[in-house]
């Protein structure tokens, strides 16, 4: 896809936003049969829809729960299924860490285990990013064969382990057995490539049992999501777009600067954002703008939460609006119904407008009135073409 | 595709009428809401629709704007991205030119540079063809080393440049810097192999300049879409059609005659190709029939002109059901929306009707109302498949 449309881009003056409402799409409450989009008040959301081209996004494939850097990925164009990015290279690019090629980067959480060295706690009863802080300082001090070793924490019990040094690879089983009352596991290497890199990092995680021994609740820690920085191709010149991302969370930063966007200072909350692209409106062509709540919400399994955070992002809307983009794109990066408490694998919602998006017959933005919106069912990564073409930013393809 | 469905086809005495009306699609007026297909008066058209199955046709890709060769190519059977054809092949095959495997052939344009030599009118005024005509002759008499030279009149403004001889390559940038003010472009090898081709027609427009220098507006050329013959399996061939077009636009003739079509002699008009399918109707089995007023009308921009040329057409239908074919379909090969006054990349309707086609919900046709039809939205490689199988000329795959 990225080769057919980067020999078709044209350059232009127009405006795109695209708002991406982090795990969007939501199922049905038991209770009443309407998922938390259809409870929701959303006139602006709807008005939107009503005018404007609808359908449902698909992110990987059919039954697929994306994780939030795939999700995001196929947003930005790139096929999630082409381009893999782990999960510690994203970490890593969310806190600005300076991640250099061949670098293998693993997310880290702290955990609880017991007497016996069986987890009982997978987060270490999410304990505050002041204690993470101090216990990473513990974990720098450890010292191996041939690498360096950089710990770096990232709010609550999260951190980051960066690797560095000549011939890594960071293709490796993780340790979180991810059930409690089991012991974390040893990585394994998934190429024998990666036999060497195993052994360095079952030294760390044996040298941070020991260093963290009389820390409980965070006397452990699982590593998951090693990889390296991939060669992506850069958003900005296939697309030829003045790129700005706007988002609070480090995650979603961090995507945005390994696809190459340029990543905009703002502050924690979606009105910090919203203030943020005011500012930069005429400085850039295109806006990623992220807003966490909804998912937020559905992770924590709170209907009625995600249902607020919903309507909060409704009001927002008159807002962008009001900057006269001249495409306007809503979606999701995934689903995080409520009633799974977590991602889940269901085609998200988006609504497209511009001057030649069309109007199609919905009329509300839902995952119900979407399924039979003019977009279709869209693999994510065909989304930026379409963004593309209603700029007036591609040429025809062929005489 | 093509290589599934060949070993299926089996031959009966079924007649197929394949009607493309060229820029088909549209988008809804600003002031009324409604495209030109859901403006016109097309009760023909819409009592189709009412017993037949719809859907929408996507010709290349999301967002991708198709040209008419990539359009057509795939109303045929042939995946537009994986045959690709240079504009000045089309252009050569469309005046009936004996292009050669081997040929290097361009469309050139006449156009019209200031004292500076930049470029004040890409198409010269649209000078008439007689002017054409004229200069073409001037252009001929260009002599280059170990080439012959060809230069062929088309209409207006637009000629065909064609070199033969050994060792032709047409991996050539452009001249057309598409954009007034500049001067043409020299063309650029875009494969080391067409160096030496480059250096010939940089040698061919330096030469033209001089030739024409006296003859403003159209005192220069531009000339793009260099390519050679491409190897496609011959329709024919592939579905065991006596396979008939008719078309009074050389463009789509040269399509036609591409892909081993029979190219039927006709007249002007679209009155002109009925009476030129009832005289052949029985002699073939296949009918690539072409309607150019609603590209044309849409073109221009004139959503009321597009009506009327669609309104039309829809009085042209029972003509043609008169006739009694086995499988009627009536589609386009890309969309035209008035609001665009071009190509646009929205999905095209199409009806197909045939014994054994089933009748869906949709009961008018319109970009919209086509969206809930039983075809879905169909790559337009996946037309002919559907067509050969509803005129019971395809055995089932596997036993």
């Amino acid at each position: 896809m990225l080769d057919l449309v980067a020999p078709l881009v044209v350059e232009n003056q127009s405006k795109i936003v695209l708002l991406s409402a982090d795990g969007l799409g939501g199922l049905p409450h038991p209770g009443t049969g309407r998922s938390e989009l259809e409870t929701a008040q959303l006139p602006h959301l709807d008005a939107l829809a009503s005018r404007a081209a609808c359908g449902l996004i698909r992110h990987v494939a059919p039954g697929i729960t994306p994780g939030s850097g795939p999700g995001h990925l196929g947003l930005f164009g790139y096929d999630p299924l082409e381009f893999r990015v782990g999960r510690g290279v994203l970490e890593a690019l969310g806190i600005e860490f300076d991640l250099r090629p061949g670098d293998v980067a693993a997310r880290g959480n702290f955990c609880t285990v017991d007497g016996a060295g069986l987890i009982t706690d997978r987060r270490a009863g999410r304990i505050g990013t002041d204690v993470c802080v101090r216990l990473t300082q513990r974990l720098r001090g450890i010292r191996l064969p041939g690498v360096e070793v950089f710990v770096e924490p990232v709010k609550d019990h999260r951190f980051v382990l960066v690797l560095r040094g000549p011939g890594l690879d960071g293709r490796l089983s993780e340790t979180d057995p991810q059930a409690l009352g089991k012991p974390p596991l040893p990585v394994r290497p998934l190429d024998p490539a990666a036999a060497r890199t195993a052994d360095i990092v079952n030294a760390f995680t044996d040298e941070a049992r020991r260093r963290l021994a009389d820390a409980a609740p965070a006397n452990m820690v699982l590593l998951r999501g090693f990889d390296r920085l991939p060669g992506l191709p850069a958003f900005p010149d296939v697309f030829r777009l003045r790129a700005a991302a706007i988002a609070a969370y480090p995650m979603y930063r961090g995507l945005a600067r390994l696809v190459g966007m340029e990543v905009l200072k703002t502050g924690a909350t979606f009105a910090d954002e919203l203030a943020t692209l005011r500012q930069h409106w005429e400085s850039h062509d295109f806006f990623f703008l992220h807003y966490k709540d909804t998912d937020k919400a559905g992770e924590d399994g709170d209907f009625d939460a995600k249902v607020a955070a919903l309507e909060r992002l409704d009001a927002c809307i008159p807002e962008i609006e009001a900057l006269g983009p001249d495409v306007l794109v809503v979606t999701g990066d995934h689903a995080t119904p409520s009633v799974l408490a977590g991602h889940g694998w269901q085609p998200v919602p988006v609504v497209l407008w511009s001057r030649y998006s069309g109007a199609d017959t919905v009329a509300a933005f839902s995952e119900r009135a979407c399924a039979s919106g003019s977009l279709g069912v869209l693999p994510a990564q065909h989304l930026m073409p379409l963004v593309m073409a209603n700029a007036l930013r591609l040429t025809k393809f062929g005489a």
